[in-house]
């Protein structure tokens, strides 16, 4: 141990030995403390005690060498400063005492504060500021902030004790207990720590600084903050740094005062000094809420000096940190002190308004703010309609689920599809509740407000579906438990009925009982501006998944720059539609399939004429017919013997056929390209569909851009099987009409063996596009319909760090995804490659894909700005880290 | 083009310009004759026009320069080796021509014989051999030939005219026909000859070869055999090629003959020259069966020379080609000559004794035995039943299916699980019949001779139960549908009811109608032997799979070194057992969970004792509970009655569960690691069972090598979880008992993402074990549940070259393997890694896990002896390719 090392870092007065880079050896609060009294904003002068320090005190035991000597020194400097000394009953100094490591963590001690207090200062005390009570209530505070986080005693034994004393004086709340009682109060306290600590309590100052000290030394290695950091594997930390600071007072009377603010507006965004404050108080009676703070504009009136203080000292703040501040401050006697600053929490709207307003005001470039001024959420936000804000009364609150589609929804709850219809008829609001949705429920969900399911996870029908139309929805909320014959759900406590009143957040998860106010989503001029600087750094291209000409139309408006997916099973659920289907299934042989894909064909057509039509030249890919043709068939009863009905057929026969047709994992059976090359006159025909609409519009002198995507391929026999279907189809069709037109075929990748022979696969394949949503199944083996019943244990057990069906896990199936690519590109260079799986919308997962290359993402249209934003700032982080490397090597 | 390149390769005479390692050149037959030629042997002198001459007219269109001279010489050459000369009516020479690539394949151009008639040479050589018959009887053949294949007349023509021609005269057989009818068909051939190409039949006998010769050439592009190269991948050879050879005649009278033999009895193995002939007769003959050859040894009294002649030349062959031969022969007038020579088929039996002789008399070396003279098949013959050789007749064939578990079996059919166990029990002999099989059929399956099914894969649970019981089984047999309620199965066109006798034979996948007569196994010394000298070349460890006692044992005799998965699931399922696994899986909560899994742990613990014992002191790999809960309920209406009150709870509670543990895809649902993840108790259960059998064998003096395995492990964390519970239960547990075992926690790769972080895994696991079942299902996305109904398709399709259920898919899922192999050596140099798939039991297969460096294979007990001697070839297949390496290295 080399007797010069330096543990203490001092700052205060405008200067600081520490800055805000500093965070691994000083912590968080530290280093910003420094930072802050280093531009020269008034902070109560202290220092901090190294992470260092407290990493040699865990290994021996002992505060190391030099500790105790340097911590005397800094006592003595900060005494200086204040003009004041530790327990002088004259002059006191008092001191607060916290926690701070690189990383905030649970389990870490907490604040002591008001340390220095005694059985003589806090007489002196008193009569310096003219005030026993305030005296005696410091000191009764800091012996039971002492007492628990130092000691370890029982917070609760203190809280019995004042509840006794206030019944014995008829005292309602704190504030009735008077000096004396205060006093009282303190020798009781007293009495409590003796009792659990066999000591006395200390009435040294020193000792009191040295067993705090030593106190958040040992916080480090209690057992729950030693879980969390194995839990978060938070390793290469080698300890938390100590912050010992000078108290300064809000409650010294009425030129004392203490508040938070913002530098703007944080619902707005608009440029203001916003905030409020109280007078004669301490920031704990803010928050007990048993006066009514002022809003901030008041102090300009009471203290006009001390407000120009603060506006001018929070605007240098967000000059400094180049954001938006949340502040707290305290004016004892007139003098202002700023305790804390951090970026501040703002809403959607808030946050564009002042990262435009920023790079109008030069405070910031546009880079800067696109990259830190806005959050995805935020984006998010602002195309949603959002509960507002307010608190939800605990009683109303039903139960969470997984937000599966964001934004907020009210209505009147209906069981079902048909009743969902009809209530939307008659001008009814309602929300949709199913214990899951199928393809049969998509009237009942486009006619619903929102969505509410009790079964099913991130990826589920209702959760796509919703997210496709931008409609609220909850999934997989298991609070529930949905009774469709009773038409009521309950979560034990709370029972709705058909026609009652609810609100679901899908941002967040929840569901509220009753009518609650929404805000409408908001777009203005800002908004757009904002975006456009997106797309000017943005390189990514976005595109979205659409199946219908208003889904593209929809995706353009949010500034789609193409098709990444068009799946065409929906297209066969209409009504006059689902009857060619169901007979084509139930053929006998290929002849007879192929006369009612015949009649199927001209659906197809329209619709992809339509979609071409909205995307105006633009690349639409198409992906071929995916799921198992059970999936046409009716399950239940009574359906089957309509249908039958109504196909002319007998109820055996197509029983017969549902049986057949029945698998044990349908997710793994026979679906995508298998269905294409066992029967090829479904690829014939849905070839013939999209590129006779394709030869249509060109013939009107229209541009398009159709590349047809064969799903599920797992080894490139099955994709050249499918490729030379679609090539014979075209070329026949082309000599037919004397016409054609350029087309792509390329494939999903979305099956592990695909990405682990993409090499062979590229050679014939146009694009790549990650279905990371099946990649995801099958790489974890996770039914995404079934594992939503152990993915939330998983997740809070720190098995999984989140749900792979929400975020891609990079580790992974971002493995097979990069292995994919590498092997793709280095078969051919310029490979097109994107991304169609859910994940295409997830800010960090489009990270990701950016990152190992990717052309595009495409995701639901109501995502596509989040997507837009997400690319910009990926391509922003990669940039700063080149920056970073080109300037270390050119230092080095 | 250089004027002096060869094209023509001499041979005849004991000489040869060519031999057998020039097979790219001259094609597989073309070498071997050349072979045999030079090593003396008597075989038809001729030439052999190399594949680079085919090249050339590929590409020009044109016999390149010199072909045309080089052919001239060689005819000029083999008509002085002969003493006559082609087209001379004298002393005709007459020739045979028939393509040879070094890869024989279908479409290519099939032999013409006799070429050189026409119509002077007939007369001289009917004249010459004083049969006019015999002469215009090998025109008419000539011109059919050189019709059909050379200028592509449908065979059929003639046919009809032959057919024409017997009708006119009365004849039943073609030889009814005399020489004057035979020398009017001539005529009518000539006809139809004319009648398709326009042309006359060519009378210029050089014209006939060049025509010949360009026919063979324009074969090897012709469709077919272009679309045959494409779909098997086969690239790198540059053409066909055509051998020309004189004709040899059988037929010539009472000292010629014409017969097939055998080196040794390819039956038994026993050494004696095996076969048969008919003299004055050509190869024909034979198989038109009008006359009934004589067994070889005839020979010796009819021409004691010739006969000499030919075991002498036998046994050189065989020498030669240090393998049994099977021969064909011809004696022309009293000289013998070779026609072709090929490595003999031979019964398992033989197969082995074979081996075991030619070693003991020298001939080859035991590596040579070992590595060429059995194949894994034979051995897998030896072990179970046959179905003995024979025609099958035609109409009582059923259908065919999977060959899931190989040997034959008789029995009356039943479609009931009860009704197998009652007929089994009264002395019948059963098939039992099932659309697919689950848990609750293995009491009839074990009671049956057999198992067929109409569905599921090589993996579905009645081929795994059945492959582990080595019982033959029949499986996915599309070709009949079972109809339950009438007890009966029908292919359309056969049906089979209840009590009628079938025979299956699982090792062709064939069902046949009625009672065919078995051949059973045999185990004699020389397999003891020959296992022997496996075993001792061998180093790759072969375990079983195992999960009884008595499959242990069965194991061992067998010669497992161990167990390499023991599935624990099956043991709940016993009649006392199920109800405790039932009320675990009713539970409400973990304590009630504990109560149940208690009264199931001393099941669980006998049945490990057990098996441990078996396996006296030889490792013995434990998987953790793997199926979904749900497997364990009911399904069926009644029986959800009974068992409800058997457990004494409501109907509708049990169907709530039922209803809550549904899942979509169970493949891919709550299963593996994340029940134990979970539901702990469950892990606590299973390790205190395994570690209590242990301790207890322990403290009787015995051994006992415990390896647990956490199955369905996706991620580093999953598997830390369950490690950390089973050392926490085993320190427990061996604190109450005071003694403790040592043993190993290793993981099942099976999900794909495991193999992509196995160096994550690897870090804090003893052993891999791979799963490749599961694996293959997940890497491809096909559940072997379902996969069945598209698989045979994508076989025959060769989108798959084989069902990878059956043999390890080495593109897709071995790169997995691999990736994962490597992954976990790299962090753990000696990590242990095994395979426990179905595919351990496959040769191709064990190839691939030795060439990896795998420390075993495991397979069910009827499979050892196949994966024994498929690793000791494997790993003589590698030590060769080494020593070629190695000499390739010191050469140059």
């Amino acid at each position: 141990m080399k007797r010069d090392e330096k543990f203490v870092y001092q700052f205060g007065e405008g200067k600081a030995e520490g800055d805000r880079t500093m965070k691994q050896l000083l912590g968080g609060k530290g280093a910003n403390l420094a930072e802050m009294s280093s531009i020269g904003l008034p902070v109560p002068p202290g220092f901090t005690i190294s992470a260092e320090a407290c990493n040699l005190y865990s290994e021996s035991g002992e505060w190391p060498d030099g500790l105790e000597q340097q911590v005397e020194e800094g006592l003595k400097t900060l005494e200086n400063q204040m003009g004041a000394k530790l327990g002088d009953p004259e002059n006191p100094l008092l001191l607060s005492g916290r926690s701070g490591a690189a990383i905030s963590m649970p389990g870490m001690m907490d604040s002591v504060l008001n340390l220095g207090l005694n059985d003589e200062v806090v007489e002196g005390l008193a009569k310096k500021v003219n005030n026993k009570r305030f005296a005696y209530d410091s000191y009764r505070r800091f012996i039971d902030m002492f007492g628990e986080v130092v000691m370890g005693i029982d917070h609760d034994q203190f809280e019995q004790a004042i509840s006794k004393l206030k019944k014995e004086k008829g005292a309602d709340v704190d504030t009735d207990l008077d000096a004396d009682a205060m006093k009282d109060l303190v020798d009781r306290y007293k009495a409590i720590y003796r009792q659990h600590t066999g000591y006395m309590f200390p009435q040294d100052p020193l000792e009191q600084l040295h067993f705090t000290i030593t106190g958040v030394f040992d916080s480090w290695n209690n057992p729950r903050a030693v879980k969390y950091r194995q839990i978060n594997k938070i390793r290469g930390i080698m300890g938390t740094g100590v912050n010992i600071q000078a108290m300064v007072f809000g409650n010294m009377g009425e030129s004392s005062a203490t508040g938070v603010c913002f530098t703007r507006n944080p619902s707005t965004g608009e440029r203001e000094l916003y905030g409020e404050f109280l007078t004669n108080a301490q920031g704990e009676d803010v928050v007990a809420g048993i006066r009514t703070p002022k809003p901030i504009e008041k102090l300009k009136d009471i203290m006009p000096e001390s407000y120009e203080q603060l506006d001018e000292a929070t605007q240098k703040l967000e000059r400094h940190y180049q954001d938006m501040q949340d502040i707290e401050f305290t004016i004892q006697e007139g003098k202002l002190y700023l305790l804390q600053t951090r970026n501040g929490k703002r809403t959607g709207i808030a946050a564009v308004r002042i990262a435009v307003d920023m790079v109008d005001e030069g405070l910031v470039d546009k880079e800067k703010a696109v990259k830190d001024l806005v959050e995805p959420r935020h984006v998010e936000q602002l195309l949603h309609p959002q509960l507002e804000e307010g608190d939800v009364n605990k009683e109303d609150w039903i139960g969470s689920g997984l937000p599966a589609s964001p934004g907020a929804a009210v209505g009147k709850v209906v069981f079902d599809s048909d009743d969902a219809e009809k209530a939307h008829e008659q001008g009814e609001k309602v929300i949709l509740v199913r214990i899951e949705t199928s393809p049969e429920d998509v009237g009942g969900m486009s006619a619903a407000e929102g969505i509410l399911t009790s079964r099913g996870g991130m990826t589920s029908h209702a959760a796509v579906v919703a997210r496709g139309w931008g409609k609220p929805c909850v999934a997989g909320c298991d609070d529930i438990v949905v009774n469709y014959r009773n038409k009521s759900f309950t979560n034990g406590t709370i029972t709705v009925k058909e026609g009652d009143w609810i609100s679901i957040d899908g941002t967040e998860g929840n569901v509220i009982r009753g009518k609650k106010p929404l805000s409408e989503p908001t777009f203005g001029e800002d908004f757009k501006k904002f975006m456009k600087w997106v797309d000017e750094i943005r390189t990514m291209n976005v595109r979205t998944n659409a199946d219908t000409p208003e889904d593209a139309q929809k995706a353009i408006e949010f500034g789609a720059e193409g098709i990444g997916l068009t799946r065409t099973e929906h297209m066969f659920f209409g009504d006059d539609r689902i009857a060619a289907m169901r007979r084509m299934i139930l053929s006998e042989n290929s002849d007879e399939r192929r006369e009612h894909l015949e009649k199927l064909q001209p659906y197809q057509k329209e619709d992809f004429k339509g979609i071409f039509e909205a995307m105006e030249g633009r690349p639409v890919t198409i992906r071929l017919l995916d799921p198992p043709l059970h999936e046409f068939l009716p399950d239940r009863e009574e359906e089957i013997e309509q249908i039958a009905d109504r196909l002319d057929i007998t109820r055996e026969r197509l029983n017969k056929k549902i049986e057949l047709l029945k698998e044990f994992n349908p997710m793994m059976g026979h679906r995508g390209c298998r269905l294409g090359i066992v029967y090829p006159e479904i690829t014939e025909m849905q070839t013939r569909a999209i590129l006779e609409a394709a030869v249509e519009l060109v013939q009107e002198g229209k541009e398009v851009v159709p590349e047809i995507m064969v799903p599920l391929v797992g080894s490139a026999a099955e994709f050249i099987n499918q490729k030379e279907i679609i090539e014979q189809t075209a070329k026949e069709l082309f000599e037919e009409i004397g016409q054609s037109v350029d087309f792509q075929v390329g494939t999903m990748i979305e099956v592990p063996r695909a990405a682990m022979t993409a090499d062979k696969i590229a050679q014939d394949a146009d694009f790549f596009s990650f279905g990371t949503n099946d990649l995801t199944q099958l790489t974890f083996g996770f039914s995404r319909d079934d594992a939503s019943k152990f993915i939330p244990h998983y997740v809070q057990e720190k098995i999984l760090p989140q749900d792979p069906f929400q975020s891609l896990d990079q580790e992974g199936v971002g493995a097979l995804v990069q292995i994919a690519t590498e092997k793709g590109r280095g078969v051919k260079e310029d490979l097109k490659i994107g991304i169609c799986g859910e994940h295409g919308g997830d800010p960090e997962s489009i990270e990701f894909c950016f990152n190992i290359g990717m052309n595009y993402v495409s995701c639901s249209p109501y995502r596509i700005p989040v997507a837009r934003l997400s690319a910009a700032q990926s391509q922003l982080k990669m940039k700063r880290q080149k920056d970073k490397t080109a300037e270390k090597a050119s230092v080095s």
